[in-house]
Order: structure tokens, then C-alpha cells, then sequence
């Protein structure tokens, strides 16, 4: 029988100052889904690494939905059975539902040899991110599919713009032992803003966007700032000011929170710059958090997901 | 009797979807503002064309601060005598309260021969349109002096992008016979804004750089869309849908308010389409609004405000 694996990577999401438009892709950590004929429907066979805390009901899962809307796509009448290797830690801010949903898009779309253009992979992607994660937006799913640094200017239909990356940048990760639920971060932001800071908020996000195409590291420094999501959600995270001060005092050129948290994420000039701020970091995150965070330090990665294990027969 | 002559051009600024962080500049229309020694302080002898409407109360209008804080910040013990030329039209959404500022800048920084940077310049500006018109941000100022598409990223202290523009971007402003004072425009908006208004309006404007560097004319259409101001300042601009839909129609890439309106501007991609669609714009204002409006076609400037008559002794 024939089976397909898709690996999807881990994603920064906001990015400061790109709240629901803007994000990266690492290189790892990922998730796996393995795809494989069946009869009809979509079906979730296993759950690897999830604690079994995520739903096994398809149409409940990122993956499962993700799935259905490319067998719905192609216009297929057999289904798919999944299966979910979870790379991501649970609630972690790094994209894990996203990167379920991808993985399962790319899956179908290899076993079934159809090649469908990544806008349509991003749909089917971003309809598992909504009606299986209930998040009605797509800068997770965007860079964890096209790989490197995106800005989504519309979610649905999808209008993303993939970003130049400056070569030196380079990015750390440290996901503290904390679990944030997306939706409970979310009801922290509200539904309004002051004018005031969100022009702010959009006139870094233009200054990045500059910075980035003229790889000037300076003005992105400048630019990662975020005063609309990370204000609200602060509480959420013990010390967040001293661990950016940490990554700060250590050479970053900006810290934030990854997605909602509770992940860290840090841009920084080249590796070994990176090495000593995720070594602050850590070392922050455990004076003020507790445990012993994850840490991942990688450039940019320009792949997003792709097929690993192409049609084992 | 030494006496400097700078001239400071129109600009639009908000451009859709950069409220108070874009702005541009046009060849024409502009101000031109004399300076000359004087015994102490700064004088204000005449302001030709404004229909006796701006103070002449030095310290009150915004070139007469922006001189007086070049003086301070060069240390200069000697006063100044201006005279203002407006070659704008009053409350016009075209920036005219900034090229004065400007302008007086630039002519009393030719006037003392001190060449001072353009930062400081805009500084000296920046303080004429908030003191002297109450307008604490410099999308206006920006533009006017550096010339181009600039992005102001933060206006006090400045820290300015000059964006690149695509060699085919024309610019057409249509100025209705119509008054909008800016500070009536300002509280149509309100303090707070919705955040879902605000993600489209940042995912546009990060959308708009990125068009502006690739000269992608595609997406920056795509991105001249407004979620704040525009929605809140349309009453004021009678048959403003149907404009804008007039010069759409006749090819243009985006069309909007110009800073808080009435003048309308959109781009389009060269000067034969620039044309048409003033001519349509025209038509439209015409027939929604009466009267025979001023319409101004031009490439954007690369050159700002400059002095035009040095040093006639």
C-alpha cells in the first residue's frame, strides 16, 4: 500500500511587530504525517508524541480537516488514513497546529501525485487551521509551507509575499516548560486597540519589511518592537522583560514572543551571536520560569515542508 | 541684504494604508519662503496668498517656529524676517503647514550656511508643524524635505525610510473646491481602533514596501487600501465611492483621500494612464462635487524642498 510522509516545520509567528501577518520558518523541530489510501473519508489512525491530548476525531483535527479539503480539491473519491507524529510541543507558540494541518495537506497532495500549487496547499492548510484550530489566520501556515520569511497579506483567499532573509540572520528559539493556550492568549488582546499604537505597530512592520530587502540589521533592530500583543500577554510569561533584557545585553538584534507564547524567539547577526543569546536566554528562562527550556538556534530555513518519504510501496 | 529663498513641495501623505507613517512628494504645487537677518527673533512680514488667513504671529505659524528652531539649535544670535509664498492651497490635504515649516528650514539653515543634516532639518520642521499646527506626526514634513516615498518610522527623534519607487509610478492629485481642517479630520477617528481594521491595515502597508522594492505595481494595487482613516472620513468628500471608482476605472493602481482630504490622489504605472485617470477623476468631482478642481500630474519627486534663490545681495 502506498504511503507518503510529509515533514512541516516549526514557525515564529507576529514577530514583534507583524501581529496574525508575519512569520518564519526553522529548520526544526517539525511535525510528520504519514498518508495512506483507504476507502473513503479521512481517518487518524495514530497520534504519536501528543500525550493523546489532541482530538482522533478527523474533522476536530488541523490535520484531519486539512486533509479532507485536499481529497475535496482534486475532486478524490477514496480517503486517506493519517498518521501524526508530533516533532512540536503542545501549546508551545511555535506553530504546532499549523504545522499538523501542512504536513497533512503536503501528505495527500504527494500520494495522490496531483502537485498542486502552494496557494492551493495554503487554502487547504488554512481551512485545518480554522475549523480544527478555530485561528482564522495564516502566518503560521504560510511560512511552515513556503519555508522562509512571509507576510500574509490576506489569509482567504491567499495573497502571501515571501520576504528576502538578510543571509547572517539568524534565529533562536527557547520554549520555556509553560503551556499557553492559543485561545486564552487571545482573549487577552480584545477586540480594540488605541490608534496610537497601532500606528506604531504598522510603522515598524513597514520598517522591517525594509530592513529585510536591504538587509540593513539595524533598522530591523529598530523595528521589533510589538506594541499591540506582547503588552497584553506579558503576564502570561514570568520575567518576559528580563529574558528580553537577557537576550538584548547578549547581542540580539530584538526579542519577542513566538506566536502566543510561551516560546521565545530571538533575531540575531550570524551564529554565533545566536549560540551566546539562546545560552542567556536559557539561563533566563530558568531563573525566572523554572525547568529546563528547549533551545533551537537555526537560520531562517528557506525550505518549508516537503515530502520525506515518497510512496514506500 | 543677504536674503534665501527655499522652496517646499506639495506632498500626499497616509497613501491608503500608511496613515501618519507615509507620505511623498510631487514636483508641484509648493511653498517658497524668504529669509533675511534681522536684529533678534523671528518676524513674519508677509504671506502672500493665503487670503490674510495664517497668522502672522511668528511663533504661531509653523514656518516661523520651524526658523526659530533652527536659529536655537545652530546657536545663531541673530534674528530672521520671512515671507511666506503659499503656492498651496489652504486645508487641502496636501501638506501645505508642512512645506512651510519646511521651507522656512531650509531657507534660514541657506541663510546662515550651515548646512545641517536633513535629520535636523526635519527636527527643526517637525517642531513648526507641532507647535505651529498642532500635528505631532511627519508624513507630511518627511517627504517634503528628503523628496520621494519616504516612510517615517518614528518622528520624534526621526528615523526616516526612503523607500524605493518603481520608475513608471505616477502620481495624480485632484484637489476638490473644498476646506477639511485637518483637526476636524483627525476627530472623526476617534482614539481607539478596531484590531481586525488595524491586522489589514499593517499586513497592506508591510505589503506596499515590499511592492515599492521589487516594483511589483501588482501588489501595491493590491495593498492602497485604507480600514481607518478612509472609512471614517468619507462624509466629509461627498461621492467619494464613486471617485474612487472613476479613476479605477480608468486604470489606476489606487486612489484615496490625500493626508485628511478633500484633494484625492491615486498612482497609476506612467504618465499616459496618469492622464486618463485625472481626466476621470476630474469628470467625477465634477459631477459629485461641483466647482473646477485643481488636478496635478506628476511622476513622485525625487528631490524635496531646496533653496532657489541664494544669497541675492
Amino acid at each position: 500500500m502506498d504511503a507518503v510522509t510529509a515533514f512541516a516545520p516549526a514557525t515564529v509567528s507576529n514577530v514583534a511587530c507583524g501581529f496574525d501577518v508575519l512569520g518564519f520558518a526553522l529548520h526544526e523541530p517539525g511535525d510528520e504525517v504519514t498518508a495512506q489510501w483507504s476507502e473513503s473519508g479521512v481517518r487518524i489512525d495514530a497520534i504519536v508524541n501528543d500525550g493523546g491530548r489532541l482530538p482522533r476525531e478527523a474533522l476536530k483535527n488541523t490535520a484531519g480537516v486539512a486533509a479532507a479539503a485536499v481529497l475535496r480539491t482534486i475532486g478524490e473519491r477514496r480517503g486517506v488514513v493519517l498518521t501524526i507524529r508530533k516533532g512540536l510541543p503542545l501549546s508551545s507558540g511555535l506553530g504546532g497546529s499549523a504545522a499538523s494541518a501542512v504536513a497533512a495537506a503536503v501528505a495527500v497532495d504527494g500520494l495522490a501525485k496531483t502537485g498542486l500549487p502552494l496557494e492551493t496547499l495554503l487554502s487547504c492548510a488554512f481551512e485545518g487551521e480554522r475549523d480544527g484550530a478555530g485561528s482564522a489566520h495564516a502566518d503560521n501556515i504560510a511560512p511552515c509551507l513556503y519555508g522562509g520569511f512571509v507576510l500574509v497579506r490576506q489569509a482567504n483567499p491567499p495573497d502571501v509575499v515571501r520576504l528576502p532573509v538578510p543571509p547572517s540572520l539568524t534565529a533562536v528559539v527557547v520554549h520555556p516548560d509553560l503551556e499557553i493556550e492559543t485561545a486564552r492568549a487571545r482573549a487577552l488582546l480584545g477586540t480594540t486597540v488605541a490608534l496610537s499604537d497601532a500606528i506604531r505597530q504598522w510603522a515598524n512592520l513597514g520598517a522591517l519589511v525594509d530592513a529585510l530587502h536591504r538587509g540593513d540589521l539595524s533598522l530591523l533592530a529598530r523595528s521589533l518592537e510589538d506594541t499591540i500583543a506582547e503588552p497584553r500577554r506579558a503576564p502570561l510569561v514570568p520575567g518576559l522583560a528580563l529574558i528580553k533584557q537577557a537576550a538584548a545585553d547578549a547581542g540580539a538584534l530584538g526579542c519577542s514572543l513566538s506566536g502566543s507564547g510561551p516560546s521565545l524567539f530571538a533575531l540575531c547577526d550570524g551564529m554565533a551571536t545566536a549560540n551566546r543569546v539562546a545560552a542567556a536566554m536559557r539561563l533566563a528562562v530558568t531563573a525566572h520560569i523554572g525547568g529546563a527550556p528547549e533551545t533551537y538556534v537555526s537560520p531562517i530555513a528557506a525550505q518549508g515542508a516537503r515530502v520525506v518519504a515518497p510512496c514506500a510501496s
